[in-house]
């Protein structure tokens, strides 16, 4: 399953206006093979069963504490929370992990134990898990209440009212061209366009268009996935958490832009532009990729 | 909750380029309060366990066929399936409905029994039930193989491969402005702008932004619901399966183009133009919703 910050892309954003956050290009994800003990199967054996949106005693949410502290709580805990109904659906995946691609999690990748919220920004799969409580509330922590929410353009750091929107969750449909760097000098012919795409929420990929022509026209690029991996679900969607590739292959004659935009199982599609969703803290960059190819000869 | 049909909004994408299916404007959706049996429940008493993906003998897909015969299907039965672990989850919330609005279903409505799958688009709620089938593989009727996909705009009906989709399920987020018809007069100064918006899969509204400046800048409209309805779940997620609607009070000082757009809480988008989501069966055109409105005297 892959994993997604929710500022990647943040530093095409920030080229509209600026933006709060480590500035990220395409590479703020990975995919990864995780293993551990589902959180569905811990909470049952604690008394809480499957599939359960309130506890008797009135929890509804389910906090994730790190043992790492940091400046944003004041020196005390990184912290998360995500929905009980969410924690407590087998089919939601949620994981405590204790492997990475079958070895034991490193120290950068939350050893001992860490949390794998599948489908949902990344800032939800605490690391370094010390504690996990059942709420009424959701968590109260800094990220989930004062950062990772997506705010409207016409909202500034003078208007701003965090308490107006929820916490970011589900990651929405994106993709990226990964073969073409930006303002690529290339020669005029056949060249492959290839990248990764990746949707939330447990929604696979419908299709990968490709356009040489700024958006005019578009081309469906084939898509595929590593072979030999244990994916959750079979056939049409061994996507249901991982990242998918697309490529093609496609005639650049001229200096151009190269745009790429995905549809997801549910239909859901890119926005066409980062001006519309354009936002203070640089999140959710999930615009239509767009990269500049200068086609010349090589001796330019 | 609210059924949508994968054709609402048909009518403005037929104005790009000529489409195939009746031409709706916005109104091919409604919000009601269903009351019947959970699919769910009824499949657990059959001996299928809730969360079950495959049957003991490899059923994967729950089929439902209607008493109604059709052209389509050569004079057989109207029918379509949904996935067995969408139709044994709870929370998916399938029914197989014999009340709507507190009254027993009417015979336009399905009676005496229909299903009801929310969030989906409405071809899948097979009214007038006659038979439910497990079966190993998606129905093969035609309104889930030949019809109801969605196809790149490059697609027409010389070179379409019906294969080559999976069958529509999920509805995107989608919005309407439904408080000024198009082409509208009016006077200039205050005016109300307010429709409704839904997304699917469960999702909630984050948000609607109105523009009346063609989508240059915007603001939120407030939100709500109609009181004294039971929904499935409390306050913030109140619109999982439910339409919200949106209002907006905003001085409309001359002729312009007044524009609607959600987003719903897997920060899904609409997109901005009808063009790039343009298909020959004119299927869920959730584009941004633009209304022109002439501002003049009104003795004009």
């Amino acid at each position: 399953m892959h994993g997604q910050c929710a500022g990647n892309r943040r530093t095409a954003m920030s080229n509209v206006r600026t933006v709060k956050g480590v500035g990220w290009d395409v590479s703020a994800i990975g995919n990864a093979v995780w293993s551990g003990a589902k959180l569905a199967d811990v909470l049952e054996l604690v008394g809480i069963p499957n599939l359960t949106s309130v506890t008797r005693s009135g929890g509804k949410h389910v906090e994730f504490v790190s043992i790492d502290k940091c400046k944003e709580e004041n020196g005390g805990p990184y912290k998360a929370s995500i929905p009980l109904s969410q924690a407590t659906n087998p089919e939601a995946d949620v994981l405590l992990a204790y492997e990475m691609n079958g070895e034991p999690l490193n120290r950068d990748h939350g050893y001992p134990l860490r949390v794998v919220v599948p489908g949902v920004i990344g800032a939800r799969s605490v690391k370094w898990l010390d504690t996990i409580n059942i709420l009424a509330e959701e968590c109260q922590g800094f990220f989930m209440q004062k950062d990772y929410k997506m705010f409207p353009p016409s909202v500034n750091w003078d208007n701003i009212n965090w308490k107006s929107r929820r916490p970011l969750m589900d990651f929405p449909v994106q993709c990226v061209i990964c073969s073409l760097e930006d303002v690529n000098v290339m020669k005029p012919g056949k060249a492959k366009v290839s990248g990764y795409a990746v949707s939330g929420g447990g929604r696979g990929i419908e299709r990968v268009d490709i356009s040489v022509d700024g958006g005019k026209n578009w081309v469906e690029a084939s898509r595929y996935q590593k072979t030999g991996i244990p994916y959750i679900a079979d056939h049409m969607s061994s996507d249901k958490w991982a990242w998918v590739f697309f490529e093609v292959i496609i005639d650049i004659p001229h200096s151009t832009q190269i745009v790429a935009k995905a549809v997801d199982t549910a239909a859901n599609v890119q926005p066409e532009s980062v001006e519309t969703i354009w936002n203070l803290r640089g999140v959710l960059n999930t615009s239509w990729h767009r990269v500049q190819v200068r086609v010349g000869h090589s001796n330019m």
